[in-house]
C-alpha cells in the first residue's frame, strides 16, 4: 500500500500542479484513503478553510479512491467527475482531512464489471471532510473512469 | 469601477491565498463581473481545467458578486457559501472565465431588505464558466452573507 500512497501522491503532484499548492497528501488511515492538507496555504478571509480548497479535496478523495480501485484491480482508466453536490455544514479550522466513503459493495462490483465489459463505467461516490468527529464538508458526486 | 475591481482582486489575493496558485484577477466584461484565471496552473491529468480549479473559480464567481454588491450598496458583511451543485458539462482547454449571473431582481432586493434588516441574508447564485459560446461549468449555490 505504501509504494500505491507514494505513487497517488506523485501522480496528484505532477499531473495536477494545484495540489502542490494546496499542499495534499495521501495517507492510509483506518483502513482508508485519507487526503491531508495543511490549513496555512487554504485559509479564507475568515481565517477557516477556503470553500474552494475544501470542495478540491473532497472531489480529489473520489478520484484518489477510484484511481486505487482500478489500480488494485489491474486496471487502467482516466477519471473524471461529472457533477457533484457540497454542503459547506461547519467551518473547517484547522488541518483539512478528505475520505471517500467506501461504496456499497454491489454499487462497487457492478461499476467494475461495467469498466471490465465496456471500457466505460459511473460510480456515485460520497466524500466527507470532518472535525473532529463533527462532519463539516460532505461532497456526494457522480464520477466516470474510461479507458485512456 | 476599476478602483473597486482593483481592491476585490487584492482582496482574493490577502485573504484567500490559493487564489494566487489558481492566478485569479477580477475583470468587468459586457456589464458584468468576470474572474480570469490562466490555465497552465489549473492543469489536470487530461490537460484541461481540474474540476477544483473551476469549484473554486465559479465559488469565488458568487462570492464576488455578492461582495461588489454590498460594496455598492454601501453595506459592510461577510459571505459565505452554505451549499452548491456543479455539473461539470464538458472540458475547459483554454483560460478560465467564471461569471455569475444576475439574479432575478426581486430577489436581489428581498436579499438586500433582509439584510438591512437583519444584518443576515440569503441568496441563490448561478456561476457559469463558458468555453466559447459553450457552457462548461455550471454552479448553482446558495450563500450567506452577514454583519462582520
Amino acid at each position: 500500500m505504501e509504494a500505491l500512497l507514494n505513487e497517488l501522491g506523485r501522480t496528484l503532484q505532477d499531473e495536477i500542479p494545484l495540489t502542490r499548492a494546496i499542499g495534499i497528501s495521501p495517507a492510509w488511515e483506518d483502513e482508508g484513503l485519507e487526503l491531508w492538507a495543511p490549513l496555512a496555504p487554504n485559509v479564507n478571509h475568515k481565517d477557516t478553510a477556503f470553500a474552494g480548497s475544501l470542495a478540491s479535496m473532497a472531489t480529489l478523495a473520489g478520484w484518489s479512491f477510484l484511481w486505487l480501485l482500478l489500480r488494485q484491480e489491474g486496471l487502467v482508466g482516466k477519471i473524471v467527475i461529472q457533477d457533484c453536490s457540497v454542503r459547506y455544514l461547519r467551518p473547517v479550522t484547522r488541518e483539512i482531512r478528505a475520505r471517500c466513503a467506501a461504496p456499497d459493495p454491489s454499487a462497487l462490483q457492478s461499476f467494475l464489471a461495467t469498466f471490465r465489459k465496456r471500457g466505460r463505467a459511473r460510480i456515485e461516490l460520497r466524500a466527507e471532510i470532518r472535525e473532529g468527529d463533527q462532519l463539516a464538508v460532505e461532497l456526494v458526486g457522480r464520477y466516470v473512469a474510461h479507458q485512456a
